[in-house]
């Protein structure tokens, strides 16, 4: 997705790594080095460091770079922008880390079960990530590391604090970098995308006239319900604009011709979907609208027309297209 | 729904006032008190506290009780469980609260927004709710409260500590007692009471054989899967064993009978949902079974039948009971 990142060290459990490699071969995932976890979070982070440094976990070293951003695969809403944030302040002060207001109170118990203290929660802050280092400075600290850290502490930041003196910059994060923990936080994970899948649609027509009038007319409507884009061109030519869509997160499609007789425009959307990959991740829904703006067409022909979508629906429904047809007289 | 509770104070902001009345109103909660909240969280918990004690806010004082518990409407799955055990406590030591393993590490920064220092996860707890203080305790707290607490506090069992020297038991609460705070967790908290209620079906069957006998097979089919009540009698009877089952939270029933040409069984356990209420919080499924087991009967008869039961299943739609019929021969 982000363009920067020169390489994703993904560090798994053994017993998952096979998994892992058929999920990122299936999906086609790039710039992916999987490495094999320890048996705590500090353990399973620093394997992945030695990935840029010692030749134990990889047959080839990966270029050593600059700065390195860690992240929970818990937290899978991460933005580009928060990214870049830390990122940019981790070059400037050696480490930084996203923080979010504390949700509940927190307070010290005393050893026999009876409240200690609590904190004022306006001073303190949740650590979240991502969190980003300097390599040096992260992977020195990992080295430095006594084995009580390795195996009882989860604080990165911590660690360049104590063996590095690197402060960290505390950088505010949006709520999406909530980390998924319980079972409803998958409910809730599920939920969100399923919105934001449904909160573009792509409309496509011809340049002609009144077809490309239906698209706008569709554009005003729709407009302050969902993210409606409209592209009038003609399918035929393969239209890099087109393209550019496809990489993005649009699932629904609207596709508008007044060729009767003919889905062969649908056809080529469907095909240059499956060609995308995009299917593979959630269904991709095409509504084929064929405007009929002749007088004396008979409505047979049109119908007929409609049998053929469905007959094509039919057959890319395997591939996770989901293509309706509709006639307008 | 617990029955050892003697009132129930609702804070409510002035605006919603109104609505929290007719809610109250419409789905029947008894023993109930409207009180108007304050600017901060303190001063809405203070009002709340003062229909025991001052007859500012009521007309008529509510018995102070011994034992008070503090909650908050953004957990609303909180069980009779933890709150018997926070009052228990409180009981017993003045204060008690539900605590929660901390999710993300907190740390504290410094004013320049730099890392100050990260507390050791293991040590703090996150403070939720409910919690419970004996009424004098709590009370005094807040009448000696200064005008900083009451504006910029959020921890009750700070001020019982402060105020009243009391350390609060700490009492391991249950993950659903997280805090509904996101528009996720509203995804979150409806997919949770959407599990709850598919999770009980109650088969209601005749006591005779053959009947009894399929209510035993779909038992065993589905005990598996979801948790089976299987009552056998005689619905005219009125049976208090169904009442009982009403007040529960079952919201799925399937009625068997091998009467023929009747739903008058259906048509009172429908008449029995709706005085129940149970209908007006979520849609009531109600499958009608008619079980043939006679050799000669025509096909045409049973499904007059099932006629019949379309017929009052579109009346009682509107009340939220969702009707099915299904005829076995």
């Amino acid at each position: 997705r982000i363009n920067w990142i020169s390489d994703i060290i993904v560090v798994v459990s053994p017993e998952n790594i096979e998994t892992m490699k058929s999920i990122v071969e299936k999906y086609g995932h790039k710039r992916v080095t999987i490495v094999k976890g320890g048996i705590t979070r500090h353990r399973s982070i620093f394997n992945g460091l030695k990935v840029f440094a010692e030749n134990e976990f990889s047959n080839q070293l990966l270029q050593k770079p600059e700065v390195v951003i860690i992240h929970d695969a818990v937290r899978p809403f991460v933005e580009e922008d928060i990214l870049s944030k830390v990122v940019m302040a981790a070059k400037e002060h050696g480490a930084a880390g996203a923080i979010r207001p504390l949700v509940s109170t927190v307070i010290a118990s005393a050893p026999d079960g009876f409240l200690d203290h609590s904190l004022e929660r306006a001073r303190y802050r949740a650590s979240e990530m991502p969190q980003a280092f300097l390599f040096d400075v992260i992977y020195q600290a990992y080295q430095q590391c006594t084995d009580y850290d390795l195996d009882y502490g989860t604080e990165c930041l911590h660690l360049a604090l104590k063996y590095c003196k690197t402060n960290a910059k505390l950088v505010e994060g949006t709520a999406d970098l909530w980390k998924v923990t319980y079972k409803w936080d998958l409910y809730a994970a599920e939920s969100i995308i399923k919105d934001s899948l449904s909160q573009q649609v792509c409309v496509i027509t011809d340049v002609k006239e009144p077809v490309a009038k239906v698209g706008f007319l569709i554009h005003e409507s729709l407009k302050s319900q969902t993210e409606v884009q409209v592209i009038s061109m003609s399918l035929s030519k393969n239209d890099s604009h087109l393209q550019n869509n496809f990489s993005g997160e649009c699932y629904s499609f609207v596709c508008i011709n007044d060729k009767k007789y003919d889905i062969g425009e649908t056809r080529q959307l469907v095909d240059m979907l499956e060609k995308s990959n995009i299917p593979l991740l959630c269904p991709v829904v095409v509504i084929s609208v064929h405007l009929d703006i002749s007088e004396n067409v008979s409505f047979s022909i049109g119908m007929e027309e409609l049998s053929k979508i469905k007959k094509f629906a039919r057959e890319v429904k395997k591939k996770n297209i989901l293509v309706y047809g509709l006639l307008i007289q």
